[in-house]
């Protein structure tokens, strides 16, 4: 298979109301591992097993939320075709210049249907400590908290589902792997891959523009999803549900929330995706067990507690 | 990521001294399920979470090992794209009529230079127990055995390992993850990918053509990895070693043997391999820990022991 | 440590609905095997890990519930002291006959403070398939279903807590490893325990005598308790709760209805108790957190659905 | 269950060649805790879910290997009960005063037959870290390297195997849980418990008296086995074998060394023992199997390398 243009979700950047509590959550709790911090006052964080310097970074706000996300393209010729492509279907781009976050190159950007702001770059230096690659161990440092691996995906919230879900699949080649329909064929939930994963990203639709519903972080497995859920507790962070499994993609995951009201996701497994594989549909009356696959119901928190 | 070209390794056709001990070993031990037994005495197995119709075709012969291993690519108009392709690197390539295996299309093939059969192939029948679609449980029937998700991957054993490795990334788009590379710079071992999986195939120099290390199987997690320990002891099936881990890939794993002498690994985990990725390198005096990372030495089995 | 008088939970007989439902329930599902089916109705199975012949105990009635449950002595002479001693602190004592059930020697038969029924017995048949003893593999059939290893405990609910626990502790020389509190100094809860295992009996306070809250069966680890949660779902069983965890005892667990409407709990981990061991307290304001650890809020089925 | 007498293994006092990289080893990878260090040079330990002072004490010396065992009783008067009993199976007891170690009460002190001094006591004061027993968390510091939960048990290799098997039988009131045996009858290896645990002490039959195999430490399940042999790598410890299973007692275990060479192992799970059981027994034919359950042969090690 020949992996070409959008590679991955490669950063966040989430606000938060208090940066000393979003920095003992996000790096003693999850696991992440602080970067740098910048003049402008942004932190960037790193996960254990990443190549590139940074994938998540905190900007103290008045609001919680997700600022934007960034994705990942494989060269930097790949941007002038994206640009092209995304004006084809309608979205204005942006440039951001290279430098507005440490070690990225440019960056393309534009706001989607559903009101969320995307990035994608081909440039960022790697980190100063990535996974090994001479005689490489599994590790390199021991893990602490919840030893989250990666920066997974983020799903979002917004009104325009389908203009979204156009953009990334007609203009950005991402391919949708699960979805959720109404009885009267709305489509009420859209799982969009760029890879081997069954997702990158999963939009909602929901009657406001650009809300966040989490941002995911990858564990090694269903052990570690346990694990997750004893720390959350011990540290008396607030949970929203879990440990559970989702029918849609069949990860194993937890919810909880950041100190300032931020929804984290760390799971585990789910099928490889493969773009011969049909695609999944789920009914609306069967959402509940869609979400979250031992409950079989919707908590109410899952549908209206976005940021 | 786009997702072109070759997509999967798709099947392997294994040689076995008795079908009915295999079918107990396959079936029972590893948790496979009979397709059909066709007029040539070969019979096809498949995987619970593969939508193809087979993924491992069992021969009667003399001798074990394997007769070819097949790669599914994206479209018919590939099959004419790498035959092209695989001429160029100077590969003869034969073509193989829609039917010979039941259910599938038209393949090319061709003798890499370590002397292993290759086929590609666009097209194959939905397994009749295909993993579900419409409202998904995660599994349509109870895992037997030790439950194996999908046919992973081969290690191949050969003495022209840079041709072998060169027509893969040359002609079929293939990349090079990790390596093992002797004090004179010789290439002992390649690790190689179509994917965002760590390997999809594994070649290792070797004095002889055409040998058969291991067909690999998919398990959940390092409880299976536990779990498919159990039942090769409790049904006195010849271990080779393990429950384990590779430094390669950094997979969890045991390898054993089917009643014919092939060998056989089920394993779980391993990183997610991008093309951005930095390539990971062994030393030959690292090797030990590079197979076999706990143990950090080689089983004498490990290198001389190939059907 | 001399481990004397009363060893274990021995056997919990069940009332149900549909015979035929709840064999497959207890067999397909949890993983039971029938021993025997008697002229009575009654029918018998027996978990793989167990040496005696038979540890539940099915009864076909109009009202779901549990009937009475059995502890096994060391010696048919515990039997007499424990008579006398039950008689001591105020319980009528009744015989039941060897053979009353297959397999099983006398028993003695109280009926405890909160209405529950509970007999002694010293001696049952070993199982016919029991776990093997001479050069022993791990098991030795495949589990089936949730693989349920044994019997292992009951939750009770019941009116006077105090006076039962009074006669665990005083006649039968259980103790109270951990209990939940009111403000006033209400006892809400009391785990006892017999064994190194953090309890063996459970009793919490509730208005109406002789209810039912659950039976409970050990599984291996956390990811046995991931699998029964995929079958619960897979099979439409009527789950309560979980994959969670108890702050009391640390089980990890779930919670699921059998077809006839009696809770079931499949579990594993959980301290190991010596008698030197603080007892543990939990206050009735931190309830959620002690039943259900990660949802740190109890819901209402686990107060109020009792048989 | 009344549970009197011996309550469990209490410490393990080990010689070790360098103290300070002891500690490393002892405190920082496998995860215990130090709690003092005292004026005669001895460095005492916890474990996380331990209640008393402390397990493990390490002793610089020329020499590594185990001086000795101590075991906790129930009662003051049990130590009274039992001086009494080991004298009359011809056992010489010595008196250790109060504080000869730092928190602990009066012990009786024997040197069994096969040569290893074990110890008796029934007080030894609270730790300053116990597991918490008021609204508990499941635990009260993050764990760090293999997070080790307890001591659990030795492994001891002696020439009068019968001799110490009796005195802990006769006087101790253990149980032999499983055993190995020659063809002629020769007891090689038995397999001691004083609770519901699988063993509490075993021995092997060997040429030399008093030599210590291995000291054993919980773990939580199969999953921090694994975790364990991360470590093992990631500091390049020098490993025995593992990760396995034990056929006796079936532990899911790892084997190491501290770097004085004393062997280490961490284990989870096993069986629940009760005083009916029948004992398990080995065929010497088969006692590779027995040790190694996955590999069914002994590495050379496992026989001949003790401290």
């Amino acid at each position: 298979m020949a992996l070409t243009g959008v590679l991955r979700p490669g950063f966040v950047q989430i606000r938060v109301l208090d940066m000393k509590e979003a920095l003992t959550h996000y790096c003693d709790r999850l696991g992440l591992f602080e970067v740098s911090r910048e003049k402008d006052g942004r932190v960037y964080l790193h996960a254990m097993d990443e190549f590139d310097r940074h994938s998540v970074i905190l900007r103290e706000a008045d609001q919680p939320g997700m600022d934007r996300m960034g994705f990942k393209v494989r060269t930097e010729h790949d941007l002038d075709l994206f640009e092209k492509r995304l004006r084809d279907v309608g979205m204005e781009v942006e440039h951001v210049e290279a430098g507005e976050q440490p070690g990225v190159g440019r960056r393309i950007s534009f706001v989607a249907p559903t009101g969320h702001r995307f990035d994608l770059y081909a440039e960022m230096e790697q980190s100063a400590l990535p996974p090994m690659t001479h005689n490489p161990d599994v590790m390199q440092v021991d893990p602490k908290g919840m030893g989250v691996q990666r920066f997974d995906h983020c799903l979002l919230y917004g009104d325009d589902l389908d203009g979204t879900e156009r953009v990334f699949v007609e203009a950005l080649d991402f391919e949708v792997s699960e979805t959720v329909t109404a009885p009267d064929g709305t489509r009420i939930a859209s799982f969009l891959t760029c890879s081997n994963k069954a997702h990158d990203l999963a939009i909602v639709r929901h009657d406001e523009k650009g809300k966040f519903h989490h941002a995911s972080f990858l564990l090694e497995d269903w052990s570690e999803v346990g694990r997750a859920a004893d720390i959350i507790t011990r540290y008396n962070i607030s949970i929203d549900i879990g440990p559970t499994r989702h029918g849609i993609t069949r990860g194993k995951t937890i919810y909880f929330f950041d100190p300032s009201g931020n929804r984290n996701e760390v799971f585990a497994g789910g099928y490889s995706y493969y773009p011969d594989n049909p695609r999944r549909n789920w009914d609306a009356d069967e959402v509940g067990k869609a979400i979250f696959y031992y409950e079989r119901v919707l908590n109410d928190r899952f549908m209206g507690v976005v940021t």
